[in-house]
């Protein structure tokens, strides 16, 4: 029971994408202009739930690797996680039956779909990660145990760089990431590779229909001038943390990752407050003056403009854009023991938070088992 | 008509390979080890002249990358360039015929010995650069266009990094690099991939016998109470450029590479003078107090013990050294203008020095076309 992605889901993706990235994940704009690109010339981007994989597919997950702040600046070409794939199956003799997005948040949420515009391979609905993360460890692929390689990189000249008999996520990253900044500060990637089995397994059901009915329902919203944030969290299930002004943004690039930190003064109800916001890419904690934890990695922690729900990412967050924080509790696979410790406070450096699950349910406005059309 | 690299051998090549060194190209002493305890196993290495290699034979140059200093904290263990080889031809689904040393000079000297070892395949009597030189781009092979990839690294780990599609040898060397620090510091390598007839257009014939004889002759002057430097340089070639005590060495790590510079007053000849050598791994360029340019890359500036000319290393110099300083014309193929724009002085940051050839022939004192047993 497959459907496509049109023109219009498209439109809905980005917008959807863009807050479940956090802050960070890139911008998918770029993407999303791409593969309108294709389906205006013709393309099908097909889209099939997990449950439709047989557990003999051979999966491959794609997406690209580098600094949010590079994208922006130098647009990825449409094929480099084509020719990633396609360097792939050369190497493996084999070809590929279907796409795994493998970050449902920002950037990776549309490049799946270029992928799949240009190679016709069905795009499952769900990915690795539920809202975006800075790094391949952090995928529920890889913490569920799927082999990281063999996978590939490759970038805007075409350059291929293969990776082989490498047993953990972390070791590919560092590897993977080295290449990609010696590449330029961007490449597209496919890894890892699945079974079906594997990728029933692993992958969170319903994202990539999620993320387009996330932006469907804030399009709708603002068109009957309703409450966009309102709207929006009827479909992702969380609360509203807080409502201000943006009065500080710390930012600088370190390692390849835009790290800072976010300071908002209250309005409204929220009038006397101020909470700060750290990114490394993505928003990793939202504390008060006083240093309540309002939330936490790995729940989502999501800036939208007050007015229109845009997402505000990290990148482009600036003085005087009056913000909601939204927190969103993660889905239910990035909060178990073992997943905690990969993308817990702990994982990245606060190590002194004790991670406390946000009330709700990710996704609540829909069935997510089935990779229904949005 | 090839001949066999027996103990023997293995004992003079890793003086004569530490004397081509020019002061870096890593320690031979560890690969000569472990080449020696295979051939004590029985294994047999073969070598060949680059004459009597078949024109559509599968020809491999494979060596070990990464920083000297690190090398000499933690040996590479024996099999990571067969690793990369063996990666190599799985990804070619070819199998290799012969291996091509890559660089006489240094630990890249046994690499080769160590790989034919274990695989039983010939090695050629020739290199890419007739002494040692700290990037890939400065092989012959990449200089008469024969193209970088497919490749691949492998470590201690047995991780595997395929490179492929990738047209010049200098971004291969960025990539490389950048893995092989992430991989800890040193890789074993399996690259380029060449035809015999692309072979024989390339290397620089008859190095691996020249190292051997080399050594040889030092190790039987030393024995004869004869003028053990008189007797290098009548293999080399060149000449004795001076004499003295190491009186000042500045070392530093940057970007994977020894750079600094060892400063030299004179002694009996040369008393009163002093000399400035500059290395980057390599020796670079020697010069008197008042600027007199006595040799410069690529011609070889080596440093050996003034009694035993044992080679004197950039990572083992130090204060109180009696050293010589032997100046040895660069073999013909690295003097034209195409190689000098790789491996003449602008390359390597000394834009304002113009390369004047060493008077004399390298390897002088041998028949270096037809790679005769030493």
């Amino acid at each position: 029971m497959g459907w496509v992605v049109d023109e219009e889901a498209l439109e809905r993706l980005a917008i959807g994408a863009g807050i479940l990235g956090t802050g960070g994940g890139g911008n998918p704009y770029l993407g999303k202009l791409m593969a309108r690109q294709f389906v205006r010339e013709g393309a099908r981007i097909a889209v099939v739930g997990a449950e439709e994989v047989p557990d003999d597919a051979l999966v491959v997950s794609v997406g690209g690797m580098g600094s949010p702040t590079v994208s922006v600046e130098r647009p990825r070409r449409a094929d480099e996680s084509v020719r990633a794939m396609r360097a792939l199956e050369r190497h493996l003799g084999r070809q590929f039956t279907h796409l795994a997005p493998s970050e449902i948040g920002g950037s990776n949420s549309t490049v799946p779909m270029v992928v799949a515009a240009q190679t016709g391979l069905p795009v499952i609905d769900g990915d690795g990660m539920g809202r975006a993360f800075p790094e391949l460890q952090m995928e529920t692929y890889a913490i569920d145990g799927v082999r990281p390689t063999p996978g590939a990189l490759s970038n805007h000249h075409g350059h291929v760089v293969l990776f082989d008999r490498i047993d953990d996520a972390t070791t590919l990253e560092r590897y993977a990431r080295a290449v990609t900044i010696q590449m330029g500060g961007a490449a597209g990637y496919a890894f890892p590779v699945m079974s079906g089995t594997e990728l029933k397994r692993s992958v969170i059901r319903g994202t990539l229909s999620l993320a387009i009915r996330l932006g469907g329902t804030i399009l709708a919203a603002r068109e009957r001038h309703e409450d966009v944030i309102a709207a929006a969290l009827g479909v992702t299930g969380g609360r509203r943390l807080f409502t201000g002004k943006v009065v500080d943004v710390e930012r600088r690039l370190l390692g390849g990752f835009a790290r800072g930190k976010v300071t908002i003064e209250g309005l409204g109800a929220d009038e006397g407050r101020t909470v700060a916001i750290d990114f490394q890419n993505e928003n990793l904690i939202a504390r008060t003056a006083d240093g309540e934890v309002l939330a936490v990695v790995p729940d989502l922690i999501c800036l939208v403009d007050a007015e229109t729900a845009e997402p505000v990412t990290t990148e482009l967050v600036r003085y005087g854009l009056r913000v909601a924080v939204l927190g969103i509790p993660a889905p239910a696979a990035l909060r178990t023991e073992t997943a905690l410790r990969v993308i817990g406070p702990a994982a990245f450096g606060y190590g002194d938070v004790e991670y406390r699950a946000l009330p709700g349910v990710y996704g609540k406005g829909q069935p997510t088992s089935r990779g229904a059309r949005p």
